[in-house]
């Protein structure tokens, strides 16, 4: 069985992810050989996005299995999967679907996990299709972090609509926002419109309010790590600031996500927790300290987007607003 | 006639520049030995800050003089130093008052000065004392870029407000912002606030509107390169984001700066020369490039806050609104 995408591949039970934290740079392709390789991938970012966090996980499961794993141990290792990042939903999502369906042979394993990925390719499309009908002819579109198809199995939520309308000729010109610290806006969603031969520039986080003052932004399109059931949505931190700022200069502003980005457990945004990652992705550059070295930093990965400040959720359902989105968290 | 600030030495002629660009990791002083090599300091942002820069072009003709220059040269040497950077407007009302008074000796330059000089301390003196009747007492404040004495001759401006509200236990902690692209915030605010052991937690830019939406920040202190006579203030890019995002939040936010700041003859903000740098500012980290080679950025070094988004301005003069601002504007 051979699933591919644009930054992870499962070839018969090998089991190979695109190194993110070496893009642009190099493309380095890593061997995943057990749970243990894929959940130090995850924390430490060399597989992200919400999405596919999630299909990496299952995935991870499906080599398991080729390996011998029991039912029994491989609800020990959707724990361990579980526990590498708090924030994005779609990972427990999936361990939830997958145990619920994993009954009797844990080779079921493998049939589950195929559908799941070759579902997210599906969702993505949908997604991207209905997203598409809201980009006005010739439009500046802003976005944020990375949403591409490095970010899920298919051609992505947010970019993924950014490229369907460039390739419907709506689409004039990008902002991504370098989003710091990691600056996965700048190295990954850099990447993918070069790629796909965009026309992009690339700002700042700080220069975002700046450009949207100049009257040049049309939309805002971000992902989604996880939608609350009253709409609020944790994503990458600074898409509050984004969402606020966008308000300020009355400029669409969209949370792009699959179904499997909803979370009907959580009521609000109030209840997610957000993780807090290491000083040092933001003291230091290219290894070296660039701050005093005593100095303490607090270093969110998400924060979270009251609903209020959502135009449009643009799902694989079709498009919601804040009122309308109760309709798909039943 | 010894001058000395935090950033900048005046000895008898010789003159020495703390490089900026250094800082933290290393406190190395250049001698500026001529205008091309000052010119060259200002516009590598080896000394920034916009009192610093009309300070440093001041003490750069004072050397000059001590070698001999005549009225005329002093001229010339004025004009290539006006041309290193265009927004901040200390530089050229600092040389206008230079040039103005400068009539008959040449030797007039090292009066001048050292009165120019001197001067800036006593405003930041009373800057400061203007600025802290303002601060709460546990004020938990969040300033951007640097305003520090690293920017001026004396103690600095929104960041001196912030030293002398602390001498005076008002200040419970300080969310500086790391400040992209530079990181003027991240190395050399943080560094102030370490060498003043005043309790601070450094931010990436984008997390500032999450940490205002915790309700943490009392009061928003900035620094300005520019006030144009209707209030628009100048700044470090960035600047207005903070600006609209404490609107939203309802939070007091102050633009802190001398007289020599002020531009009477510049109607508003849109009058206002944004200088643009360069692309390597925003792609390279420790001279390696993290974004695709061929990416193309946009790196405007200073963005305009609108003055109705000021709620007092803290000047030498007194501590104003935008409304009674045009009273020192005449």
């Amino acid at each position: 069985m051979n699933l591919e995408s644009l930054a992870i591949k499962y070839h018969d039970g090998d089991l190979f992810v695109l190194d993110q934290q070496l893009l642009p740079q190099e493309e380095k392709w890593l061997q995943c050989d057990s749970i243990d390789d894929m959940c130090h991938m995850i924390k430490t970012l060399k597989v992200r996005g919400a999405p596919l966090i999630g299909i990496a996980a299952v995935l991870a499961l499906m080599r398991y299995v080729t390996q011998g794993a029991t039912i029994a141990q491989i609800k020990i290792a959707a724990q361990k999967l579980l526990q590498t990042r708090p924030t994005a939903v779609n990972l427990r999502n999936y361990l939830d679907v997958l145990l619920a369906q994993l009954t009797t042979h844990a080779e079921k394993v493998l049939e589950i996990g195929q559908t799941l990925f070759l579902e997210d390719v599906i969702l993505c499309d949908k997604i991207v299709k209905n997203g598409a009908t809201l980009i006005p002819a010739n439009a500046t579109l802003m976005t944020y972090c990375n949403s591409g198809g490095l970010a899920t199995a298919g051609v992505g939520t947010a970019l993924g609509v950014i490229k369907e309308a460039y390739r419907q000729q709506k689409v004039a010109h990008v902002y991504p926002c370098e989003t710091r610290p990691l600056l996965q806006g700048g190295r990954l969603t850099a990447w993918e419109l070069e790629k796909s031969q965009i026309p992009y520039t690339l700002i700042c986080d700080n220069m975002a309010a700046m450009v949207m003052a100049q009257g040049k932004i049309d939309a805002i399109l971000v992902g989604a790590d996880r939608i609350a059931k009253n709409g609020d949505v944790a994503n990458k931190i600074g898409t509050y600031s984004l969402a606020v700022l966008a308000r300020h200069h009355h400029i669409p502003f969209y949370v792009v996500a699959p179904y499997t980005t909803l979370d009907k457990t959580c009521a609000s945004g109030k209840e997610i927790v957000i993780e807090l990652r290491e000083a040092d992705e933001i003291k230091s550059m290219m290894g070296v300290v660039k701050t005093p070295l005593a100095t303490k930093v607090y270093n969110p990965s998400f924060d979270v987007t009251p609903c209020e400040l959502i135009t449009h959720y643009i799902l694989d359902a079709g498009i919601f607003t804040p009122n309308t989105l109760s309709t798909v968290m039943v």
